[in-house]
């Protein structure tokens, strides 16, 4: 089986994993971080290896159709959650691969529990489901701005101030589950600097081609930066755990970010070890057979040949 | 508020409900039980008194659009779960109520976490949802046939002698959260004989009219109905708890069955006392104008009445 395919890709996620809560601490980490490495001008060409290796481990995830994986991509604005997907996963097999981008819940989504809307959308087995948000963001945002839950049709007398340590068990809970049954999940956060966001955002105002990135809505809600941060810190301390670790992945550095997050995705999947599925030698001996009949087969008649050729 | 129809009916489930399984045992409870009351001929009445009632808690449970109702039957052939759900629940508006039978996994539920299947079809607030069989069944059927799991697409690694284990937590856990998110769960195992059983069966085979009810599977499954009762026995031992009760319903009586699950359901929906939405005042205002704007309503034109009568 292929393993990482640059050395500098070895162990790189490995700071950035919380897999036990208790300690976490977000200020231990920091958004400008790239472990001293000077990779800029070589990502690309690391991300492209790193896609090669990627394709086949999905390939024989999906023949072996067992283990699916979940990747969860949480952050605030402009930190680069689409273009880290689109980096870092293009390349694998569309058939195997489905992005879901979670906005705001619909009427029928919030008419049931919360966890309903991204259950439906989970990965079969032997695909890799990507979370462009998910349920985190009711720890999120629905944290910051509580009004929103006044909205959500809960039952008042189950609102209670106890409702985010629920939340958290109740995903811990649910990720556990999920794991046995053979969901392998990562998840991400991309940890950018208040700094870092502004530029990018007047760098989307600057280009008219990046306008569409840009919502008038992105302003007000940068003015909740720090409580943000501060939803983030408790998420990640309540809900990092081994079978479902959180990556804080510095966010500053584009090219570090996806490096990161690659080696980790390499990382999760390689942890199974996916084998393409053995055959026994029953089943081997009729494949030689079929083998044989095929390669014994009489040549096609002309009449078929000429049918052949009049369809095409 | 309307409460149950019949002072007969009033705490007529509690005996049967468990809602802590640590010292359950099937043994204490039996299949023949009708707690000494000679209500079979006066039972059809007793069911219509129900239904007004339910038809009436359910009118405010879909107003109110923040409580669900889940109402799960488990049982072993010819318990009676279809002529229960048909006696006790028609009557209920078929806009807020829907029933979903499962059978056995198709190859894309098998390709996800057991409960995705389930999942999908939770009611939705105001709604109740009746599950004929369910994710119980893994803990059933799947127990007293463990060579299913192998079909099951389950990662090998993760079926180890712990499995009944940990779906018993899983599902704990998942009705904890459910019932969080404001799904009322009550759960009815239909606790039939095996000497009744038999009587039913050839019922269904002497009746031509009955014959669809039987298969021919039913016989060979009958040969385990001693593991079955040992795999109900752990289930519920395991799986009840305050939030999410087991009923075990003594079967052999149909119509005992049902008063008692009818009951059962009333009070369920009665413990949130779901209330129409109120109005607040700057809204009944409102409403009072729209009232006199109609009531003052200039007399329809002759041209608009001759339009109508000729559409008509």
């Amino acid at each position: 089986m292929p393993s990482s395919p640059h050395r500098a890709l070895t162990g790189l996620s490995h700071p950035f994993r919380v897999t036990k809560g208790t300690r976490f601490r977000l200020e231990d980490f920091s958004t400008d971080d790239t472990r001293g490495l000077e990779l800029k001008d070589e990502s690309d060409g690391l991300l492209e290896d790193c896609s090669v290796v990627m394709a086949d481990l999905q390939e024989r995830l999906y023949a072996q159709d067992r283990w699916s994986v979940l990747l969860i991509f949480q952050a605030m604005d402009a930190a680069g959650k689409d273009g880290t997907i689109k980096h870092v996963m293009t390349g694998l097999n569309p058939r195997g691969c489905e992005v879901n981008s979670f906005k705001s819940p619909t009427t029928e989504e919030l008419d049931h529990d919360f966890l309903w809307r991204t259950t439906r959308l989970l990965p079969r087995r032997g695909h890799i489901g990507i979370f462009n948000r998910s349920y985190y963001e009711e720890m999120l945002v629905v944290r910051v701005h509580p009004e929103i839950l006044g909205h959500q049709q809960l039952p008042p007398s189950l609102v209670t101030p106890r409702i985010w340590r629920e939340r958290f068990t109740d995903v811990v809970n649910y990720e556990t589950y999920l794991s046995r049954q053979g969901v392998i999940i990562r998840k991400f956060f991309l940890y950018l600097s208040k700094e870092e966001q502004r530029r990018r955002f007047m760098e989307r105002l600057a280009e008219p081609d990046k306008h569409w990135k840009f919502s008038l809505g992105d302003l007000p809600e940068r003015e909740y930066f720090d409580d943000y941060l501060r939803a983030y810190d408790d998420v990640i301390r309540h809900t990092a755990t081994a079978q479902a670790p959180w990556y804080v992945v510095p966010a500053d550095h584009k090219w570090f970010t996806r490096l990161v997050v690659a080696s980790a995705v390499i990382e999760a999947i390689e942890s199974v070890r996916p084998t393409f599925p053995t055959v026994d030698p029953a089943t081997r001996r009729k494949l030689k057979a079929a083998e044989l009949q095929l390669k014994n087969e009489p040549q096609t008649s002309r009449l078929a040949r000429r049918g052949r050729g009049r369809r095409q």
